[in-house]
Order: C-alpha cells, then structure tokens, then sequence
C-alpha cells in the first residue's frame, strides 16, 4: 500500500545565498531600560527597543550581533534581522563571534539527548527553537528520516552547519528541508517547497508506542505529524474502553486510533481534508480498525450530529489555532466558546468525558477553562477537570518566554 | 513485620450529637450583586455577602439553607454554619429540603465511578470535596480500608449517611474516621483522634502500579497517603535509569521508590520525621531497595549537602506548604525561591532534572516557574521545563473554584 517513490537531491548543489562564510559581529545597541526582559532571561529583541542610529545601513538579514545595553555593556550574542518584527534573538549570553560546527553540533546534541533518555522511539520534535537555544530552528525526528523548518534568516545562516551536524551524528537516510511555513516571510525568506535530501518514502511511518502511522514528510500538515499532542494521546487510553470517540479537526487520526486500541466501542473522526480522511482510514486499518469518517466544517458537522442527536462518551476538540494573531483574540475566542459550547452537548447526557484542546498561543489555559466552565453551566452539565495537559515534553518550555507554551489539553469528565 | 492491631468501635454506639433528624431548611438571602460568583458556579458563599438580619440567630451549624438572592429568587441549596468565614456551601443548584441517603449515595457513588474508570487498582482519593459536589469531604479509599475526613459541621450531619452509603455500595473491611484536621476547628467542629470502625491494620498497604508501600492510616500525615502526586510519581520513571536521586522531604518514601524501581543507581530521602523516615527504609526494602535516609530540616540538609559537594542527577522538593494563610505570601514565596536555589545547586553540573513542587493553594504555577526561572538564572544553568504536573485526577478540579486547584509539580531539566 506505500507507494514508495525516491526524491534526491545532492547537497550543496545549489547552496543557499545566505551560506556565506560568516561576517563578524556588528554592534546592537539597546534604548535605555529596554535590556530589562533579555536580562530576565527572554530571547528576544523587538525592533522598537534598538537605539536609533546604532545600526550601520544595510546589514544583512540574520547577520551575528553583540547587544549591549544603553551604556554599552555586553549583554548576549544574537542574531539580526532588520526586516523582522523581532529584530534579533539571542543565542548566546556568552560573548560568541561565530557560530561555528562546535557550538550548533553541541546545542543539537544536547537537544536529542533530552529526547532520548524521555522516549524509547526516535519518533520526536528533537529541536523545538528559542527552548532549545536554536532560535528559528524546528527539527522533526522520524526514524531516519529528519524534517528540518527554518523560519530565521539567522538560522538559515546555518544551515550549512546543521545539515553536516545531523549527517555526522546521526546518519539520516533523509533530511527534508521544509520551506513552506508563511513564517519566514516575516523575515524576508522565500517560501517554497519542501526539498528532500537522500531517500524518502512519500508516506512514511511514525510510531506511538504499539501504533504506527502514515503520514507524509513532504505534504502533511506543519512538518508532517503532531507530535505536540502524543504525550496527551497516552492519556486517552484509560478512559477509551468500550466508549464511543468522537475525534472533531482529527487531521490523521491519531487521537482515534489511540482510543480504539485501548478498547473503544468506535470512533469517528470529522475533518474538512480529504487527504486528511484518507490518512485517517489508512491508519485505522493499519492498526486493525475500522473508523467512520465525515468531510466537512467541524462547527457545521457538530451542529449536523446534534441535530441527528447522536451522542458520544468521549468528545475530543484539537481546533487548528483560532487566535492566530493577537489582535484576532476576540473574534477567536468566541470561536474557542463555540467549538466547546457544541462539544459539550455532543457528550453523552449520562456522563462522558471531553478532551478540549487549544495549540492558540493567544489563548491562556484559564480563558479554554472559562469557556468549559461556561459551556457546562449552560448546559447545566457538572464539570470536573481531570488532567491538565500541555505540549508534549519534546517541546520543552522556556521559563523566560511564555511565547514558548502553547498547547492547552484539558481532560473534563461532564456529569 | 506488619504489626497487626484491631482497632473496633461498633458503629453508632455513640451517635455524633449532629446527627439528628434534619431540620427543614432556612432561607440565606444575599446582598445585592453578592449573588454573581455563584452564578458563575463557585460553592462557596461569605458571611459578609448575606443580608444582614436575613437570617434567624442561633441557628444550628450546618443546617441546610436555601440561598436566595436579594430580590428573594431562589440560587441553590447549601449548608450554613454561622461559627465560619464560609458561611454557606453549596450542595445542589437544585431546591432541596433534605439532604437524604439516596443523594448522598449517587453524589458518592458517580464520584467513585470516575476513579474506577482511570483507576486499576482501588487506592485512590474517593471524594475530592467541592470537585464532587461534597464540600467539607474527603473520602481515600486503600483496598478495603477507607478513610474519611469531614472538616465541616454541614457534612458532619451527613455523617451516618455517609457510613451507610459505603456499607451498603463498598462493603468495607473498615473505616477510619478522621477528625484530627485543624481546620475542623473553624467551623467550631471538636479536633480529635482517628476512630476506627471495623478491623484495620496499624501498617496499611497502598499499591501504585507494581510497587507496594506501608502506611498508617491512624497515625499518617493527612489521610494517610498522598495520593495527590500518584500521577506525577509515574512520569519519574522514564528518567531514572542509572541515575542517582535525592528526595527532599520525602515523608515515606514513594518518590525514591518510584526512582529505584525504574533503574535509578541510588536514591536519599531528607526528612525531618524520624516516622517517616522509617517508612522510607521499611519501603525501599518492601520493593527490594536501599535507600539512604537523612533526618533534618529540609533546607538545612540540602545546605549541608551543598557544603560536601555531593550532586544528584534527579533532585525532587516536595515541601510542605510554605504558604498556609494568603497574608504569609511573601515570606512563603521567598521559602520557595530558597527551596528552589538549593535544589538548582544540587543537580549535576552535567544536566540533570530539577522536580519542584508545591502544595500551596496561594502559591500559582507562574510564580513558582518564577523561582525556577531565577534560580537557573543566577547559577547560570539552562533550564526547559519539560512537564508541568498538577494533582492526579483523583483530584478534579472544579471550573469555578480555583481554590480545588492547588499542586504543581514541574518537571524541569537544567544544563
């Protein structure tokens, strides 16, 4: 059934324009008081906060920098990009002049190595950016096959580097370069298809425990599989046994199979993809089950189950990001109360539980708590939150930076 | 080594003197707007949200009263005790006269259905309070042997109901009633010594998966076991293989064992409880275990051991509160950043994990990050917190009430 078809391309054929070799610092210079939260530890620098004049012209976009506060002391080593909102990040509080194959070898490395000791399977997000030091840089694990995003102009500086690093470490069969993530337009990159380097299957297998999975590296949604919710499938399974799953935005159906292999009477997974229901029988199957699927809107197809009064005893809702910027906070969070509001009414009246996620950044755990709160009371449903989880611990959060937590994963039992 | 001691009272030999035939219900009525956090779901009303003269005096501590709001529309049935801050406790948002055996049955009966979903083996906490619609009780259940704390004269009066409900739905080898909490004191209820009802054991076993512990149920810390921290116990394992693991106030034990049975190379308990500290060795040897025990004050110990150079690869505090009243915040707050430098010193210089805790319902999970945050900062470690626990899911929280949520146990790797 995997049809197997072989991408290659020859490293450094055509190397990228910014793979140049390495200028020295230039000087960042910071308006008074505004070093306060870099000296807090966060790992950003917002254009605004850079003293007027302090730039030469012209800089190259990514290009390494010292910053210093207003009197002019050393403050971190950064990368600079002048076309970006969030002009540099830090990627040193030591004073670096280059970052060479040592220093990204060694902050990939300590990267997986956190992974390795956590999971027994090289299915993994091995490097999740600015949390591992490597701002701009995302680094999907599937096997032997290594999906590498860079949305930085700093990092694609390094790009070089990092393809030599997972080479001489870790021998990939393929890494895929992806390009595609609208991101990098922020700081003047270039979108564009993925690329593959070496072999690898269009549909490749990405294990959870005792499951597998099809998902592609080249095509699939984000860098090809949500590994920010594996930890949270775990938790399903002990409440799945001999229940009804109703999974809504379920991309491949991870959730559900997760769910039919702990014992669920069925699942059903609604999705607007095509390609997505495609995975998801493909996975069902794969794993010796069979899932109903439904094509469409997730609130319309809600609102279509309601009105066939067809009730479920485990409701899961992981939307897509409905606040993608802040300014959107309020449109989106009258979505995040309606997606619940729905869920909430398609949850068995004898009692079931609903898994109610958010991966919104603009969204706060207590605001997704809120609108369960509310959504129960209207219904006059008894609400008990049973487990509180976030991202999976392959993207690890950084104490300084609470851009860095994004994933809410409230586990509610509803009486 | 199990010392076996019957303790055995015959059942309403002595009837609490609150255990009379129910009155019929007073009327609470509220000041106006004082009706707003209840009818966002929160159970708790203040004495100084009621009408004054709206009630009658000399009203008997937890009788059953319907709350009104100012214009007389009825809200919910609670329990009033005019001795308490927390005047009155919700019970129902229905119009109840009697709090009878069949209500306290089906309250007792769906809590404990949730726990036997999520739950194999029957050690759990039972009733979690307000999250069950049960304020004022705490129902742990250890095998046969359950434990009941009722801290508020409302919930005393359901006392022979609630001895009935377990009779008939569990059939219970004994249960342990305990009114030895303090708090019991605010609500002008006696503090006395744990009473046994039917045969328990002096030493109890709790089972967590494979591993068995001892315990005391007349004589323990609280109830006798901190379930709460069960589900944070088993995220341990996948970390300790071959690494060495200190447990700083430790009580009996359940962290260094969790450790060692996952392949930890050693593990040392601080405690300043020469009880529990016994416990400690008497558990590691139940699971084939050594373990190292120091008896001292928690922070003077890790200041000692900081002293002799001595590092561990996993450091867990799990402290007592350190902020039991909202007015101690600040000295509360400033233990934890103490608790937290200490810990931070003490982990490997070579990475290793910081698990830092806190049952402190007035301290948030931000600010205890906080005090991670400042103390990998000032030992210049990197740190990525990889797992934020909460209380297990014996522990539900409920929406409305962010007094139910209390725990935090992060799971945070340093460099």
């Amino acid at each position: 059934m995997v049809r197997t078809t072989t991408f290659r391309i020859e490293p450094n054929v055509e190397p990228n324009p910014v793979n140049r070799p390495a200028l020295s610092p230039i000087i960042v210079q910071l308006k008074k008081g505004a070093e306060r939260r870099l000296l807090r530890g966060h790992d950003w620098i917002f254009s605004n906060e850079i003293k007027a004049g302090s730039l030469m012209p012209g800089t190259v976009p990514g290009r390494l920098c010292h910053v210093q506060s207003h009197q002019g002391k050393f403050l971190a080593t950064a990368y600079y990009n002048p076309k970006s909102l969030i002009a540099a990040r830090v990627v040193s509080h030591e004073q670096l002049n280059v970052l060479d194959l040592d220093w990204v070898s060694r902050r990939i490395q300590q990267a997986v190595s956190i992974r390795e000791i956590a999971y027994k399977q090289p299915f993994y997000r091995a490097v999740f950016g600015e949390s591992d030091g490597l701002p701009g840089l995302v680094i999907d694990r599937f096997g032997e096959n290594w999906v590498v995003q860079i949305t930085t102009a700093g990092m694609e500086q390094l790009q070089n580097l990092i393809r030599e690093v997972l080479h001489e470490s870790y021998h990939p069969q393929s890494i895929v370069w992806r390009a595609d993530d609208r991101f990098r337009e922020l700081e003047g990159l270039e979108v564009a298809a993925p690329q593959v380097e070496g072999e690898c299957e269009t549909v490749t297998e990405v294990r959870e425990g005792t499951l597998a999975f099809e998902t592609s590296l080249t095509s699939g949604q984000k860098t090809g599989w949500f590994f920010d919710q594996r930890d949270n499938r775990f938790r399903l399974a002990k409440y799945a046994k001999g229940r009804s799953v109703l999974d809504v935005f379920s991309y491949a159906g991870a959730w559900a199979v997760h769910g039919l292999a702990a014992g669920a009477a069925s699942a059903t997974c609604i999705d607007s993809s095509e390609t997505a229901l495609d995975l998801v029988k493909k996975n069902g199957l794969k794993n010796g089950f069979e899932i109903e699927t439904i094509a469409g809107d997730g609130f319309d197809e809600m609102k279509k189950l309601l009105r066939a009064k067809r009730r479920f005893d485990i409701v899961i809702v992981d939307p897509p990001a409905l606040i993608k910027r802040k300014k959107d906070h309020d449109a989106g969070l009258q979505a995040y109360y309606q997606v619940n509001r729905l869920a909430t009414q398609l949850v068995s009246e004898s009692g079931g539980l609903l898994v109610s996620c958010s991966c919104s950044q603009h969204l706060t755990e207590d605001e997704l708590l809120e609108t369960i709160r509310y959504a129960s009371m209207t219904f006059n449903r008894s609400a008990r939150v049973l487990e509180f989880g976030t991202q999976s611990l392959d993207h690890p959060i950084h104490p300084a930076m609470p851009e860095t937590r994004y994933l809410k994963t409230l586990f509610t039992w509803l009486s």
